[in-house]
């Protein structure tokens, strides 16, 4: 199956986001705040998480599933804490609020953290950690995700692929971005795998009766499995506690679709944790450690620190605008224009 | 090989074993500090964290590789951060001392985090997080030990098996405790196929080429290789980054072994962070949410949640005692025992 691109501006391509999605019952300031996220996904080569998305996000505001009018709540909960509640609304918007006021905390508490409840779909998280180190900061992200993988051992899908991310601000390069979701594959990959009628390897799935399988086709009716066996499960155990369970979020298998209309809100939760590395090793000591260890990994023939792919994306990006599929495009831009 | 076994009562093992430290140039209370630490490990089921790091930990308090006089500075560096420099002593002083303040900072500023620096081996890294659990908090621990680990891709061992520790409390429930070390398997499991001339699976290591490898002998020279492939080896250098480098601490590369009384000392680096749900969901929500969790777990066959292992160890050896080498015993014993 080909597909035919075109080649568009970033800034284009997220005005026709952006217009998309304010003609389906988005508010302006949540459209362009959405749009920025989804058109820098592409950017970066996160075609996952990018332009792909629009389509079901403007259906989902249009059936009222997310409010694209809500104004996310932000309540300082403690001395170091914001709770954040996103209304049922775009992640987008409550992220940029939480990224907005957590450096300040940060520094002056040496930590500080956000949870967010009623939320969405949060997209590439490494870009939300990314921001908080662009700031100077270390900084965490965790959330839960509708089921899709098995706990080590059981026969139900439990768990989302419950990501975590990662970023550290380097003195003179840009942050180093770690972001990863807890199943050792995609299920695209696996649908994949499906539609050419090729075998999977027995580590990425079981089937319905939770039994390790390497046909494809039951792979799609079971559950996805954890990277490290017992230990991603624990990992994804862990990240259900920390992103719902104590946020007060849906869990992930009582979360709906981010992908359709259908069902009420997905109400799954986030958390960002921003630390101050001065509150600790201190700005110059940790500029020098960061410094040795990059050059540790790039001394070492085959190693590569996370992330370099996405920083030579981006440059590309910005010199010859961005690669997106024609036929979405088209899509999208028919969803922005006005209907005589 | 036989060993032969002795049952012997919890406190009294803790006894045998800080006698042995108090004889080994370590002050009373840090040796009864470790003691605990060592005999909790023993009972918990860990014992390569237990009575047999004593002759090691004796050898290098007698070296001065570790101070066994050192009294763990603790500085209260922003409103919610310790920074703690342990002076090369025992780490398991400098964490009591993490444990006894931190719980009152995290309930105010609704996170804490303390970073410790010039440290050693901190053991059961679940026990850590689980005793912040038992105050009602949720409880994140990340160290880096000496290097063991190939970076993915890369040649050289880069980082150490750097554990991430997790634990959250339960209403009318112990805490689940999440501990587990980033490579597939333990250097000790490769040693066994060593030793019983075994093949090994192609993912557990790389020879002194960075090649996988199923042979034992060949992997002992080369480096474990972590869970989930690129995705473990960018968890590791998350927690090499948030244990050492944030904290001003050795890095894996650079840090001497925990095992020997060889070299400087090690100089590693560890990062606790606590949390208040009650900062978040609130206390009743999120017992209600754990609560739901674990029942879930709990009605999915063949799944479990982490930890239940220890749980019933510590009940058997509460009623029967626990189980030692007695060789090994006997030779702690005589380390405590004046000599005439």
């Amino acid at each position: 199956m080909s597909t035919t691109t075109v080649i568009i501006a970033p800034t284009d391509l997220e005005d026709i986001i952006a217009a998309a999605l304010a003609a389906s019952k988005t508010a302006e300031a949540n459209a362009r705040s959405v749009a920025r996220a989804l058109a820098q996904a592409e950017i970066d080569g996160q075609k996952g998480h990018g332009l792909s998305r629009v389509p079901s996000y403007a259906a989902q505001a249009r059936a009222g599933k997310v409010d694209g009018h809500a104004v996310p709540e932000v309540r300082q909960s403690r001395a170091a804490t914001l709770m954040i509640d996103v209304r049922n609304g775009f992640a987008y918007p409550a992220f940029d609020a939480a990224i907005a006021r957590l450096p300040q905390i940060a520094r002056d508490a040496g930590i500080a953290a956000a949870g967010f409840v009623r939320s969405h779909h949060f997209g590439v998280v490494g870009r939300h950690v990314e921001r908080l180190a662009e700031t100077g900061l270390v900084a965490l992200a965790f959330g839960n995700t509708p089921k899709a993988m098995a706990s080590w051992g059981g026969k139900q899908p439990l768990f989302g692929t419950n990501p975590i991310a990662f970023a550290a601000p380097q003195a003179g390069a840009p942050p180093i971005v770690i972001d990863l979701a807890l199943s050792l594959v995609a299920r695209g990959k696996i649908l994949t795998a499906a539609q050419r009628g090729e075998a999977i390897p027995p580590d990425w799935a079981v089937d319905a009766q939770g039994t390790p399988t390497t046909d494809a086709a039951a792979a799609l009716k079971g559950a996805l499995l954890p990277i490290g066996g017992a230990k991603g499960s624990a990992l994804a155990l862990m990240v259900e506690i920390l992103a719902a369970a104590m946020i007060g979020a849906s869990l992930s298998s009582e979360a709906s679709s981010f992908f359709d209309a259908e069902g009420p809100p997905p109400g799954v939760g986030q958390l960002l944790i921003a630390i101050d590395p001065g509150a600790f090793a201190g700005q110059d000591r940790f500029a020098e450690r960061m410094a040795t260890l990059a050059g540790m990994v790039a001394a070492d023939a085959g190693a590569r620190l996370p992330g370099t792919r996405r920083l030579a994306l981006r440059d590309k990006a910005r010199r010859e605008g961005v690669s997106v599929d024609a036929k979405l495009l088209a899509e999208v831009r028919a969803l922005g224009s006005p209907r005589t």
